[in-house]
């Protein structure tokens, strides 16, 4: 497992359209602008998030997360640590694999959720001006189960 | 979010190479079988389960999995329960999502699980004899978090 702190210290080096992407991503979550989050997003994206919710159609994604940033995202910090994979696959598309630092946050039931680490899996698209999203998958590394990787 | 207990039941049919290739998937779980669950993937195939590991690479996803066939999944039941999403993609990839209701286990620290739906996100691409699994992003789904699904 990678143990980078920082998508600087990867081994290769990040595609320009691939890094800009995952700037927007992580910038238009530290300022809590969904309008420039899902701008970067195509009209069929889905997206599911880490409890397992699937959310179809750019309507549906933005409003999920306008929803969850009023309730609990809002001035949550989001770091991107690493970039694990890129997959080039036809027609220009490629399949990320990327780790973000989660800051602390409360869940809408009102349990405390320390911060934490996520692995999301990213279907990215060409469009005019740089990649979109087309597809998210977001998982919660769970730190206890770590040590049981047999790999 | 579709409450079908039956593929079958979606509403539009499922195009048979995704068929096969998620028949292979149910069948070879449910067998145990991980030599021929593996035929199915393609050599780089990257896979991230529901606890954010992350393995990468065909040797390495086939290993942690005959390792937690050994210690935990061997004779857990497998069923497809929905066919979500099918997006089309250049090259005559797919992108699905699917979910899966997974039996009763115990984690490798011993806590026991109750059967539970589990979202997957495959990357399928075209091999000589069909689809392959090129990446997976499996997410369990949290049943407590539903209700607060914004949309």
């Amino acid at each position: 497992m990678p143990t980078s702190s920082s998508p600087l210290a990867t081994p290769t080096p990040i595609e320009p359209a691939v890094a800009a992407l995952l700037r927007v991503m992580e910038d238009t979550w530290n300022a809590s602008d969904m309008d420039a989050m899902f701008a970067v997003a195509t009209p069929d994206i889905h997206w599911v998030n880490v409890v397992g919710m699937h959310w179809q159609g750019h309507a549906a994604v933005k409003q999920a997360h306008v929803v969850f940033f009023d309730l609990m995202f809002r001035g949550v910090p989001l770091k991107l640590e690493a970039v694990e994979h890129v997959k080039a696959l036809p027609g220009g598309l490629r399949l990320l694999v990327v780790r973000w630092l989660l800051g602390a946050y409360k869940t809408p039931s009102g349990e405390p959720r320390p911060p934490s680490q996520n692995r999301m899996s990213i279907l990215a698209v060409p469009g005019p001006d740089g990649l979109l999203i087309s597809h998210v998958a977001n998982i919660e590394v769970n730190p206890h189960a770590a040590r049981h990787n047999p790999v």
